[in-house]
């Protein structure tokens, strides 16, 4: 059901820096064992679980000209599986994003005057944050949200970064760099405007996985999903790569069910990496790689759904009702 | 349909407080003879009903963070049955709940100055009362809904209390004890604050029943849900298990709908309570546990088919379209 593209495992066999012998084959390992893998991920359902005990996930994004973004993060990871799901936005963002979903918790708290204290009371009840979808780029408002993700980190937070998030990012690499428990999900510009800062070159659009690694192993060898035609997710090791069939429609919000789809996944892939013997496959790839691989294919799936069925008029909201059959397509 | 869990009539038989002898075995009435008191709750409709005669209910509860519960309770409410739902929120959260439903009468009155004057005045024309749903734990709202209690209480007006004003209750006891039209609906963390609070002992996981009967007796008889994998009602003397099949997905919104059921079921059950001889079953249970398990079996049935229907990724939106056919199933 999985395939690879040739090109890429080429580009991977080729892939030799210096010094480096630990990068490993992603074809040491098949389709269906991933498969398998990410199956693990998935937590059962069962009547004595509390409310909350499949994820309380948190949002951080949100603002005067993007709201669609937090929404589509947030209720993806309510449909996938979380139990609650939150959005801390500008003031003027919360009355819009709630009215979008009665099953969102919004707080009007990102450009408050105690918008650091406001929103990392609630890191403590979290269990992963998606930081970036519609964030904008106000100094004010970013300013808070690095001192949001320091905090992050200090609870050992799983964080996905993308958007505005990786903007940030970029303009200040040390505030996630080497972080274990962060991912990053960049395009194909997010992730030049990246490298060009980091690496301090121009991508090489013929070695996408030599230059995904170079940056991975730049950032303290950080999990990122460089995004495109095929994804590729590395932590500067390892490689896997994504090309199930998705959508050809490029049509903008579909980013965002990935980040928030992923948000979910890292914290059950995180759950499970801690229940499990070190002979599973997770535990060669780690969470955050897992995590990323399942969000991205049940992402793709839901966006092939939702093209079969909308055509050209496909938009970003017509992939949330797909998640259910791409659920069932995909695991059991 | 209605299966018992032998764990808790076990429980049961094992109970026996000092010197209270009156606690009447669950086992005394057949699964289909509960279902046929709750049948006779549900009144018939006919083309001379007037207007408002199937019930008036209010939801206080709505705030600047949370605007879906009393949503989810309000709207409930209207699909269940009843013919008016009102809502009386905070300033803030007033249009985001219309924007919700165009059926909601929603009052931003909660945060204003006349609060309680503004609130009261509706109470003469209410069937009934659901306080908490996204009511949030603002001192000042809090001191107004203590207020409106209070009147409530005079006009003997049936009283769901769920969510923030179980923590209201849980702060100040005295407001609702010994309120023979009132019913407390806790999950099992604000189950535990208020066992806490009032019997000063943690809660015995072991006997949920005893430990149920022991609440309701220090709160002066008072009817108590117990939501959980079973839902156990009881007045302190008589206990009903619920253990009907619902979904297994604990995603917040699915009390609300609960509460907002029972305020319904509530009017109902009072109005045929004070209808009927004295030799029906519901005079053994009372109109409040009778409200509290019609509203129990039949989210438990909308949980169940939205769930056959949405597996992972149901939300509690994806339940009110199950109410018609849940009803259907249940009730003729």
């Amino acid at each position: 059901m999985i395939s690879f593209s040739a090109i890429i495992l080429t580009a991977l066999r080729r892939y030799s820096p210096s010094g480096n012998e630990q990068v490993r084959m992603l074809s040491t390992h098949t389709p269906s064992q991933l498969h398998d893998m990410i199956q693990g991920i998935i937590p059962p359902l069962g009547s004595s679980l509390h409310k909350g005990q499949a994820g309380r996930l948190a949002v951080i994004g949100g603002c005067q000209e993007y709201t669609g973004a937090p929404y589509f993060a947030a209720i993806t990871a309510l449909k996938v599986g979380a139990d609650l799901s939150h959005v801390f936005c500008t003031a003027n963002a919360s009355p819009v994003i709630k009215g979008y979903s009665p099953e969102l918790i919004v707080h009007p708290a990102l450009d408050g005057n105690n918008a650091v204290e406001d929103i990392s009371q609630w890191l403590p009840r979290l269990h992963s944050l998606v930081v970036g979808p519609g964030l904008g780029r106000e100094k004010k408002n970013l300013d808070a949200v690095a001192e949001i993700i320091v905090k992050a980190k200090e609870q050992n937070l799983p964080i996905i970064v993308d958007a505005d998030g990786l903007y940030l990012i970029t303009t200040n690499p040390s505030l996630i760099s080497g972080y274990k428990n962060a991912i990053l999900t960049p395009n194909v510009a997010e992730f030049s405007r990246l490298y060009d800062k980091l690496v301090g070159e121009k991508v090489d659009e013929d070695e996408p996985v030599t230059c995904l690694l170079k940056l991975c192993n730049k950032m303290g060898n950080l999990t990122i999903v460089k995004k495109g035609r095929t994804d590729i997710i590395s932590d500067g090791e390892n490689v896997m790569v994504c090309s199930e069939p998705g959508s050809p429609r490029r049509c903008g919000g579909q980013g965002d069910l990935l980040s928030g789809s992923m948000g979910v996944f890292y914290f059950w892939a995180q759950h499970r990496y801690n229940m499990q013997g070190d002979k599973n496959l997770m535990h060669h790839y780690g969470p955050a790689m897992s995590a990323a691989y399942a969000a991205c294919i049940l992402i793709r799936e839901c966006g092939r759904l939702a093209f079969a069925r909308n055509g050209r008029t496909m938009t970003a909201s017509d992939l949330l009702p797909e998640v259910h059959p791409a659920f069932e397509n995909l695991f059991h």
